[in-house]
């Protein structure tokens, strides 16, 4: 398993460059971007140089495509899909992540069929480029019923809708936020199987009651009350060796500055990991 | 478009040989009923004679399949569906049908990811003996609130269903009363392909507001006041050439003898079927 | 059935639009042409006029994708199907379609499973654009040896292909050359469904051994010796409403006009549409 | 990764029981057996507790489904699969196996399109039963045109298959003297992931030539000049923790007692597992 970065909570970055190689510097092997704007902006060559030179690999692109909406922005929005797999690829990157959210204004079932066929699609395109698809339960408990319906929201759902997809390059995206939200054991994740997990999200909850906990007021990893180690010996039983990158959202502005945010998060990281 | 009978509404019958004589008697040239039971009853040699001698063929076997509940019922379940496809097979039979119900007491978007996979299992299986599988939505309004969870109900949403299963073999089963209680026009239906259209049942409702109509309430072909010509006109319009099968659910006892069942229903099938 | 036209045979054209009036003209109602070109050289507005002002309709667009070579070519093929799939779809086109050489320098068995997951994930792709994807095979016999080994060339071989890749999208385009150099009955046609051919092509042939006829020595439709009557009307039978295209293969350059050459192939459309 | 034995090259077994008390005797952990005809001869309670009592499990079933000859052979074929994928699944038994001769008297293309799509039907079925499907390629040079057509023998050609079948519960079954047949490196297998393989079987081959290597003529498990420790550890690399079970096919009689064999057997199984 690898030390890893999205951008989420890390505050206001200058540009890719400048992540990959504080990324470097802190000791994160691997960052979450969108490969193909990184390749737009830098060039292909060149963006091979920075990630080499840092010795960071990209561990995930997000899903950009409109899978949640009506049949023509779903449509509309597949031609960026292949571009941006293109990209990836062409940087090695393997995977490709988007999350479900706990309610919908549809009605819930007739969402579930869509959401099945529209996913296959992007799971058969990203297959073409050797990229597979990870999908993100989301557990915080106020979010399901931010929208009118109930749709799905625990890992033994997304595993029927996995299921449901039948495609060999789809699994799941593990954040331990919504590990900690859906109340799930060690065992859990522990008799999954290597390949049923595309990507993980790593992130620390406020000490208060389960059912209280936002979805934007997640801790720097380490600093908070979920079992953090626990979690990744977990994953770790199940064969998984990709990228552990964290993920803070959060609805204030940081205050520190990115460096000082990546040495918390670095801190963060030899704690949790240090017992692997 | 072939004239076909369902056991429903027809009263006790005494056995499937039975239904088949009386059914060409009426001028009924299809019968669904169950094809291993059938055969299991007559052997091979003689069910394939009963129904050649009335030259009468087998509409539609049901899905015995348990695809609603848990993952052992599921499985548990398939061993008969193989036989059951197995002998519709050896009788001619090409389609095999189920219903949906508008609600149900587990989460619908879970159901509706376990019924994507479980119903392509099926038609995947049906596939091998070269059988669709039709998959009937129910419109009655007082059903949508049955169960705990509102499911699908309408032919948009069982198209959803169908496109997710993704399999070509996967059909609608149209039934007129579910038109009629789902406020369809003649465009909806004409505007199906053929192949989008695995069997059709056919009966009638009594004049009052859709809303207030029960599912086991139906009355005879042509005794109520759906526009059933207008129905099987646009069913023609697709292109679709098989068999119209009536379906009478009614909680009531049958008063009458099966013959005088079988002359009312000739008489209305005789009466929509006039003019196509 | 609508009578059509391929560029195939009509000498050299001007343009698009000059191919769409020349259509209509001489009673043509489609084209087969790339829309995405289409809508590059005129806009989108005025592509849809050109079409709407002389009543044509674009039968099928061809698939731009290289499904028999590398990963990286196919791959790297797929990022303009979409923008095909997009264009087509704006101007109401619905059939992508692509051929079937009948050896390869592959090892054969290779080639197909290679062919059935690329294949997939086209139609997939087009399923989202409302496009479904026809499969020609080829029947001159001088081709099944052209290249090292034999790979498919009968109707029967490609229904295979089509049942492997599994989706309700996928379907046969007729070609009369190839049914007739493949030896084909009327009942072969007759009894497929409609939703197994996609699309159809229409052309003739000389009075010489089947075993002998090259694939680009194609006659104008009527002025040889298929049976074409019998070839639509089978087509018909099926129920397929869609484009009859005429597509005449020849090494030869065109010495006629091309008004002359269109006004020969309406006589042979008039003869052979005739008693339909 | 555990010690399994299948039955090939172990000479006249008395049964299911005799089997599994010595492979327990002789140290091994699991047994490839017809789980349904060891449940059909014991009854269920019976057969848990012979492989309970002797802490064997069964590695693997066999594919029985006739998936290689006309359509009417394979459907007929199927009923036996689902029995036979309940009585593994009530013994815990996940693996189900099938192997694929190198040539065949049917054009090689359109076999292949009918494996696709007949392995993909046993496939969804044994999935409903939570059972994966291996697919053994068959190394041994002269196979390769004992029939008249070549079909697949290299791994690659195989992955290819199991990319067409498109599902995730399908893999391969590595055998020892495949990958020396067909000349792999230990990196050949250690790329692969551990989803990919399903099942190992081992065994070892004679010090000619690899071109003259029988398919029948195995030699015991350290016996001969595979090198089968780096085998097995660039199994384990992928992450692999199932059954690696011997299987000597050899077209002579065993002249020693089952006894002596599984000594042998067990001595060569201690050699190249020492160092793992």
């Amino acid at each position: 398993m690898i030390r890893g970065l999205t951008k989420a909570g890390l505050g206001e970055l200058k540009d890719d460059k400048q992540l990959i190689e504080l990324a470097a510097e802190y000791g994160f092997q691997s960052v979450d971007l969108d490969a193909k704007s990184f390749i737009d902006t830098y060039g292909l060559d060149h963006a091979k140089e920075i990630l080499s030179e840092n010795d960071v690999v990209i561990g995930s692109i997000g899903l950009s495509v409109e899978w949640r909406k009506s049949d023509d922005e779903f449509s509309g929005s597949l031609p960026n899909l292949i571009l941006e797999a293109q990209a990836a690829k062409e940087l090695n990157c393997s995977r490709c992540c988007t999350y479900i959210l706990p309610s919908t204004d549809l009605k819930s079932a007739h969402l579930m069929s869509l959401a099945v066929k529209r996913l296959r699609i992007c799971a058969e395109i990203l297959n073409a480029y050797d990229i597979r698809l990870g999908l993100e339960y989301v557990g915080p408990h106020h979010l399901r019923d931010t929208w009118k319906n109930p749709f799905i929201w625990t890992q033994e759902e997304t595993l029927s809708l996995i299921d449901a997809i039948g495609l060999s390059n789809v699994g799941l995206l593990l954040d331990s936020y919504h590990w900690h939200t859906t109340g799930l054991s060690s065992e859990d994740i522990a008799n999954l199987n290597e390949n049923q997990i595309v990507h993980v999200h790593i992130n620390d909850a406020a000490n208060i009651p389960v059912e209280e906990l936002k979805d934007n007021e997640r801790l720097y990893t380490g600093e908070g009350i979920i079992d953090l180690e626990l979690f990744l010996k977990s994953v770790k039983k199940t064969g998984y060796n990709g990228p552990i990158a964290q993920e803070v959202l959060t609805s204030k502005q940081a205050t520190q500055s990115i460096e000082d945010i990546l040495k918390r998060s670095k801190a963060g990281f030899d704690k949790v990991f240090n017992n692997l």
